[in-house]
């Protein structure tokens, strides 16, 4: 079976989530000594992860993983970023050494790391923390061609799937999205303006903080890209491998292999939601399964969560990337979960 | 000195936070390996928690408290709530035994959970979770007379300072406000109204989610109450004693408490939110020390949390009370300060 065919298979996989214990979760919170309702979204994400798991109360995530996919960018030699692609290999030696910012949220929240090199321009150093499954050094400019073949592409969905297998099958019960690649937000916006059919300008965001020169800069470039490919929706891998990247599209197996599984993918910022649009034209029902933990500031995050029907868990004008936004909502699905199965009902506290 | 004048003598010891902290944080915030202001809200949070313990990195909360005012309140009668006043302390028992929505949240983010009974209307069974500082069995219905006299409220403004005080000194350093008392959403938007000039309409919601007859009802009892008193917002007391609660003042001592000892205070929904501005009317410079841990789905909420300049951490449609929303937000504040503490610098990453 080609890797094309093998992204196809497990796109096909995805059921949906269980509505009878979707419908036994929405009584059983009728029942919980608290007005009906009052606990707004955390209610409805006990309600989903019911569902999801096929039983209520639902199981506590309490083995959560995060996956950041790391990746280079051609794109990055348009400018369309102030940091230099050497980032991205230094940052993978951070997550490393435990010292970025997902690392301590993830410490905080008891999530543990893993960090999957699919396409990061330089050869890296091994660490237990690392899984190589680099499909090329960096991808190529999306302005000037393909930024991958479609083969790499397929490649990177099935290193993402198959790291998130191992993960669930070595008991991970959530898996949290992370990314990491200088200027991977340009090709998340080409995706998003790709797959939505909205112009580059309404989905394109100033990423780590780009000024309006940049700004301009990077949606131009992202109009080139999509002139020069006109990619198509309808194929989502040949729109992943025109104008995407490495760690998206790794991105995109991860959260496939978490919904065949029925494993709840917490999405994080705007990489992430770009990745879920491009698994949501594979497999449309794998959002019954996706956590947006949070939404970024990014223009293009909104857009994907409103296209997919997911309300953030959290907005806190972040925009970092790494998985940070999903791994601070790590503990508020625990507790839609927990108040589901601990929460005395009215019978069981004498009034009912 | 008269419960008036020690009220006013706490008030006075509120001090600013550390502006030289505050800088230093904001100026931390730059080294670390990440965009400068990528975590947006997050940043700003430690920031602040810098500034209030005077400490950067600040120190990371790991003995938080919510304390849960319960009191009853004589409005009831007039038909304000689809619950009868008897669930008031059947709720505290529900706390007792750990049963309650809150119980579940405060073991999910390791939160201790203390309830300070001010003013239920029945007495209540000894429980080494309740504290009993009762001020009267309920209020007077402030549609016909005063809530409760002068000297009451500010008894209840003294032991919710009094309980805050004996948590910090038994090493608590992070306070969660809770709150329980069928009814009490209406004196909470008496108050919204009468501090910020707005009309009962604009301040009043359906509390625990009540129809639009008995909303109607509920905004015409704030109203009558409003011109029965003409609460005096220059009479932080007189205003609380006339349409307030016992557990609203309560929560204006734990706020005032908290503000005093440089400990952060985490508001829950409109409830605290109410007492947080009897606070700020007693120490404007008490807000400092707050947290809005949620905006809660009542209108008032929104009003008050503008009127403070407070951001919410979290949005997630509730409107439970019992401090719920400021449970969930303490794995969130606590990440905040770890942030500061543990991200790499650039320099130690090697990427200076």
């Amino acid at each position: 079976m080609s890797l094309d065919e093998r992204v196809r298979e497990l796109a096909r996989e995805v059921r949906p989530p269980d509505a009878h214990a979707t419908e036994q979760a929405r009584r059983r919170h009728l029942t919980l000594t608290k007005p009906p309702g009052s606990l707004g979204a955390l209610e409805e994400l006990g309600i989903r992860l019911s569902g999801i798991a096929g039983e209520v109360p639902p199981p506590v995530p309490e083995n959560a993983a995060v996956v950041i996919c790391a990746g280079d960018h051609g794109v990055v030699e348009r400018g369309v970023s102030p940091w230099s692609k050497e980032v991205t290999a230094a940052m993978v030696k951070n997550f490393c050494s435990g010292g970025a910012t997902a690392n301590v949220l993830a410490r905080t929240a008891g999530v543990r790391v893993s960090v999957l090199d699919v396409g990061v321009a330089v050869e890296l150093e091994r660490h237990p923390l690392l899984r190589t499954a680099k499909k090329r050094f960096g991808t190529n400019d999306i302005s000037r061609g393909p930024a991958m073949s479609r083969e790499e592409a397929a490649g990177a969905v099935i290193s993402g799937a198959g790291i998130a297998e191992e993960l669930i099958e070595s008991g991970v019960d959530l898996l949290v999205t992370g990314d990491m690649g200088i200027a991977n937000t340009t090709p998340a916006a080409a995706l998003i303006s790709a797959f939505t059919g909205l112009l580059p300008r309404e989905v394109t965001g100033r990423g780590t903080g780009i000024d309006d020169e940049m700004l301009e800069l990077k949606v131009r470039v992202i109009e080139e890209a999509l002139r020069l490919h006109e990619p198509d929706p309808g194929d989502p891998l040949g729109t992943l491998a025109a104008v995407g990247g490495l760690e998206h599209a790794a991105l995109v197996g991860l959260v496939l292999m978490g919904a065949t599984y029925r494993v709840p993918v917490v999405l994080d910022g705007v990489v992430s939601n770009s990745a879920a649009l491009v698994a949501y034209a594979l497999a449309p029902g794998c959002t019954d399964y996706l956590i947006a933990g949070h939404l970024s500031i990014e223009p293009g995050a909104r857009v994907v969560l409103e296209h997919l029907s997911l309300e953030p868990v959290l907005y806190l004008r972040m925009r970092l990337g790494e998985g940070t936004g999903g791994l601070l909502a790590v503990p508020i699905i625990k507790s839609a979960a927990r108040v589901l199965g601990e929460v005395a009902t009215f019978e069981e506290a004498g009034m009912g």
